[in-house]
């Protein structure tokens, strides 16, 4: 049985969702987002991100977590801004002691819906057929459920 | 009299510098640089810089963090990789319990040489007029040390 936390890094939100993965059955446990105050200094957000995500994990008692490797935006200020942002989130979960796994898009994409072309709703609507009972609220949760259910998929398997 | 540390973030490589500023006067108290190893996960080396950091702060006592606002890369990956351990590095210098703030490339060439459009080479020899004494090892720590000289002669200015 492992708990896995899985996590869709923002500056201004922070998706994250946790499954429990016990043979080939998975199921559910919580999903939200952590968010930030855009008026904060940066140093401050990602303090506040930092403390947040800390308190997730110490709340669910996640052993490993998963990270989708981003989307690389054509504006390079928006890229710096979600690469900061996502250096905290990694930083939070290894300090947390979790073993973090990085996934490809396409990869999660492949381990949800069986291609790596899929649409971002049939990943969604796949998410909720996959843990039976979840209602998602919110796109980041529902991306960070998925790449925690890539994980339960992959994990122990030679990327 | 302020204790400032400079950071010039960067995954492979954050060069760090520590002066003491009393009135307009100035000192060259440490400078360095925290490595991190290239073989290792990226959630690794983020950890590894972060208590680099940690220890720097520690052993030197700055009250105030400055650091430079970072070239935005034409390479998307190479931007989200140093926003990465940007977002670490500013993470650990507001969790240390200093005041973090940011300045542009050109304003640190200005106030360092007097013109935005310094060479780094004129940067790092007023560094070292300013700071007497210094002898620079490494160019991470020239630059992380330039934008502590700028933070001295800003602080409490309106930006």
């Amino acid at each position: 049985m492992t708990i896995i936390l899985g996590l869709d890094p923002g500056l201004a939100a922070t998706g994250w969702g946790v499954i429990r993965s016990e043979g080939n059955r998975l199921s559910h446990l919580a999903h939200g987002t952590v968010k930030t105050p855009a008026a904060a200094p940066l140093a401050e957000r990602l303090g506040a991100l930092y403390d947040g995500l800390k308190a997730v994990i110490g709340a669910h008692g996640a052993s490993e977590a998963a990270v989708e490797e981003v989307f690389v935006n054509v504006n390079p200020q928006s890229t710096l801004k979600l690469g900061q942002a996502r250096g905290v989130v990694l930083l939070a979960a290894t300090r947390a002691g979790l073993a973090v796994t990085e996934y490809s898009t396409r990869s999660v994409k492949k381990a949800i819906t069986g291609t790596g072309a899929a649409q971002k709703q049939q990943v969604q609507a796949m998410v909720e057929r996959l843990l039976p009972g979840l209602k998602i609220t919110g796109a980041d949760a529902a991306d960070a459920l998925a790449v925690a259910i890539t994980h339960a998929h992959l994990r122990g398997r030679p990327q």
